[in-house]
């Protein structure tokens, strides 16, 4: 029966918490069946002993990505570094499960800009032509053919819903925009650095990656291809003592005359039927949007310095990485685009 | 069709965290659906404009607790501090919807012991005897035929589980337990008091309610049941700087030879079969079992102390609360104990 | 001797963390003696009640504030909320002792702008013409002749400390200014509200204040000054998860060619005998000052946007409250400026 | 000028958080002078490029442990490893010098016990016969003329202080005593792992070290020492979300009737003149003694369920490591023991 039908996945790259996030959403999903997970420092391990959460939920044993050729699969997760993550979808270039990739190898435009930011050389560029960026409120149509699919980072995807409608509208004063984005420290990754040392991060605060963030770039050139024109943002990221979530305050002038309700009514049309992002009309928060999909918005008009003030939040993990891969999944299926994705967020 | 059949519910007391607890399962659990939420102080706004979380989807205009008697509810969840609660039980006492009471109106076994440790009078005495503390893992048969169910409270649940098992068999060594409780400042509810305020409370720690707390008595009775002779432990509760969670930490000295064998034979055999303990070999944490309904424990032989160690983990507003009282539902209800109870525990 | 004379000194509030805090360093104040600690509310209590962290410290009873008349007094410091300081000051406005009033009541230029930022009347405009603003990185010799201080907020303090290098050397370019400001919960202050209630900041962030904030203006007037011309500034506040400390991340076009090394200089410039300001070369956070009097910046130029971007981080507590406070007595009493402040800063 | 001698000091051992705590302490204490810092790994960077809150404050060039010898020192303060200590005390056995190390290589009653739970062979037993434990409320004494002096374990000096008083007094019931402690993750140093990685930590909470923890054999020897006869004691650490502090909540059974009178009598007593314990009326919290060396003690007798109950609390990396260190110097050195020692604890 068709309804019965699931799909055959494979989430390669278990020890991250992209990898652990995919896991926590699809064991869920009704549409699919995570067939394996891999790992190869932990090979033969059952996934709950990496994460003792998943006890009982998820036991499957680990397994090298060497299997995943030998494997039916219809959508495989590359939830790896950037550099690892290229070199598997080389691997597998004749592979027909779709792919999503979690990694930064291909959001960005061709290997020259690549290699500008990531300081690497690309080495399976040819794939940049079918790669699609996967932020369903911008490509929607373009996702529902992908193979290939390269799923946004977690700056960006909050930096640019919040910037997206005016760029669109061609609304922006050319160099006024400055997005300053605080983020949680899961998007630091899993592994024990001095960055991520509890003492250097609990009740304290610091900017980092200034002038030269990667996704200073992936921002920039989304925006600039909204309004058909090269586009230059101040990004600083910095990173907050708390686990998940990204708030990002971003500032712009605008080139015409604008007032609040303007404002919301440019916003209000550009999301219209979008389900993830929620229009707020009060101060969004982190934990407002917590463990799940959703990217809240409020545009704000200052009068006073003629500004445009947006603040968006996602939770970095979710709408940054995970959910966000797995709505690109359901569109690329051509299944519900909301299903396995409504869980609330969790507040406290 | 049978399938189908939707239940009707309510949740009287909306503005508390297991009110939004309650509503995060429940609009989930794909057999009920919320009917009608309460709350006195917000009646006529939506629910979402308390819980900027709940924006988009549960939206549903809070209405006065008096609506209660006028609408067809097969189940009632109160979600009401202790001394209101029974109140409503006493006005609704011919209702005909089955009502699940997350206070701690009748957790104990009748009105002297409930005025000696919650110091009020009880207004409604009649109700003890066909109230049932829905602690599933101990009286599963007894909360499938009730009408009236009282739901433990979140340090007991934590507390009877780590021990039950020992206290079932009769081997607990009297005067012998202590129970060195933490708690996530969740616990302490919705409401602003210098013991929630961030900065008592971040950073910091402390013990509270030493001697006196009124969750011991209602861990002696439930555990002397068990062994069918008074018990009298020491419990002392602590304030964790966390949202969410309770670690109990249980120590027991034994009147019989023990080992670590016996010791993991005896929790085994007690929680064979049910869905939402997970005996553990490695040392739980609170995120392990954040967010969901499992409590994780590990039971521990010191052969050198000879003594009995057990560590407990749930999520006081899950477990805690609104997910044993979803639990208890389900038993209530005569459908899949499990049904909207298995999201994972989120972590980090 | 002279070497032994010891000043008198009062605190008017004791309540609340400026009023603790200005306890913790002035009881290591060699030159000065806590004569007295006011408390309307908590008359005759000691000191340590209201704050255990001083047993056996300082246990002096607190009395109430209309026993100042009464003693000789060479200091009183008004750590009250705004509004309430101006009361006290025009009772006492022919008493002899320096004041330096913590709240923000004589900060602005003029009881108008007073007016329309704190949405009320000014008792005692007639103390605005001695009332000097006390920022000893820009006002030092004005506050040495001081009678009356108004201390800047915690905010105002980075912020202009962050820019007034560019601002004294008219560099900025009208209009271009934005600073995104995030601060610990003290600031906040001692009383328990929804803002401060734990769960509502742990692992949680937010903006507020967005557009209105009354430290705008502040900022404004101060920065206006030094560049001979009205400012207007971009100014948002956000609430952070840390009981203590403030980053400024401020952002400024300028209106003549940049480079690292100029900027460099004008700070080194302008900063110059400064103790208590400490230029960094590494990106600062907020615990490399907690506890401390330093201001800790770092001005960046992004020759890429072609923007200066400053760090700069306080404790808020500390430089943004009591220690300047405790700064500007120094120079108003003429003893070294450094006295008691020497404190090094607690990290972790 | 006798008053103006200062005596020269040198901390081996810069990077962790015990050495840069002695810093901390040591550059405002007026009798002595840091001659030297060493690194092994940091030779030449100075001081404050590895702890940059200590820019323009202490900006000393870290030497190698080997300039040591080429010193005039009056005290040495080895802020070490386990296991590293040992090799440079023995190394300087003849250098003149007081020593006090901070390791745990000498707390313990000889080098088979320290083999037993340190794992591993002692290289320079000698010296044990010399080492005084320097926990100045039970030694002070000894530790006036001492050479050597071991200074205690963070939770050996919350615990034993619960304790001691009723130890001494032979009141304790064989057998009855649990110390369930809480600890700050500065405790586990320094240096980034997965057990201090931010987000297993945030907003978690767990135990470890359950039944095997090194501290329980140096506080059941120094206990047993006390009532002159061995001690068993439980023993379970647990990892808070916090960066300093540790609670004790020890509990005990007596064998001679009590009362809470009786035991605050106890209690005052044995503490009578000892200037940093605080006995508490009110339930102390780890911020009441953070950044001090207080270290407040409430002890609770619990007539229902006759067991005595301790609370305490200290500051782990000041009364519990550098604090501690700097008092046992003063005592050393015979200058008042409170030199150096006096700062208000930090809170918020």
């Amino acid at each position: 029966m068709e309804g019965k039908k699931k799909y055959n996945i494979a989430i390669v790259g278990a020890s991250g918490y992209t990898g652990s996030e995919l896991a926590r959403i699809l064991v869920q999903h009704q549409k699919v069946e995570i067939k394996m997970i891999t790992s190869e420092t932990h090979t033969g391990k059952p996934f709950s002993e990496l994460h003792p959460q998943f006890l009982g939920i998820l036991d499957l044993p680990l397994e090298s990505a060497e299997e995943v050729s030998k494997n039916q699969l219809d959508v495989v997760f590359l939830a790896l570094p950037h550099g690892v993550s290229m070199e598997y979808i080389k691997k597998w270039k004749d592979k027909k499960a779709m792919m999503i990739d979690l990694s930064g190898d291909y959001r960005l435009s061709g290997p020259d800009v690549y290699k500008n930011w990531y300081k690497q050389d690309h080495v399976f560029p040819e794939a940049f032509d079918r790669a699609i960026y996967g932020l369903p409120e911008l490509h929607e149509n373009r996702i529902r053919g992908a193979q290939l699919v390269a799923n946004p980072g977690c700056y960006p995807t909050a930096s640019i819903l919040s910037l997206a409608p005016l760029f669109k509208d061609q609304l922006i004063k050319e160099g006024s925009v400055v997005i300053d984005a605080k983020s949680g420290t899961s998007g630091a990754g899993v592994k024990a650095s001095n960055t991520t040392h509890f003492s250097n991060v609990n009740d304290n605060f610091k900017a980092y990656g200034l002038r030269i963030h990667r996704h200073t770039i992936e921002i920039e050139e989304q925006l600039g291809n909204l309004q058909k024109e090269k586009a230059k943002i101040q990004f600083t990221p910095h990173l907050l003592p708390v686990d998940r979530g990204i708030l990002a305050t971003s500032y712009a002038q605008v080139n015409e005359e604008m007032s609040q309700k303007k404002l919301d009514e440019i916003y209000g049309e550009f999301y219209k039927g979008k389900p993830f992002v929620r229009l707020r009309s009060s101060i969004p928060a982190l934990k407002d949007v917590r463990g799940s999909n959703y990217c809240d918005i409020m545009p704000i008009w200052d009068e006073r310095t003629q500004r445009v003030i947006v603040l968006s939040v996602i939770d970095n993990l979710v709408k940054g990485a995970a959910g966000q891969a797995v709505h690109n999944m359901n569109l690329m299926l051509g299944i519900p685009q909301e299903t396995g994705l409504l869980q609330s967020p969790m507040q406290p």
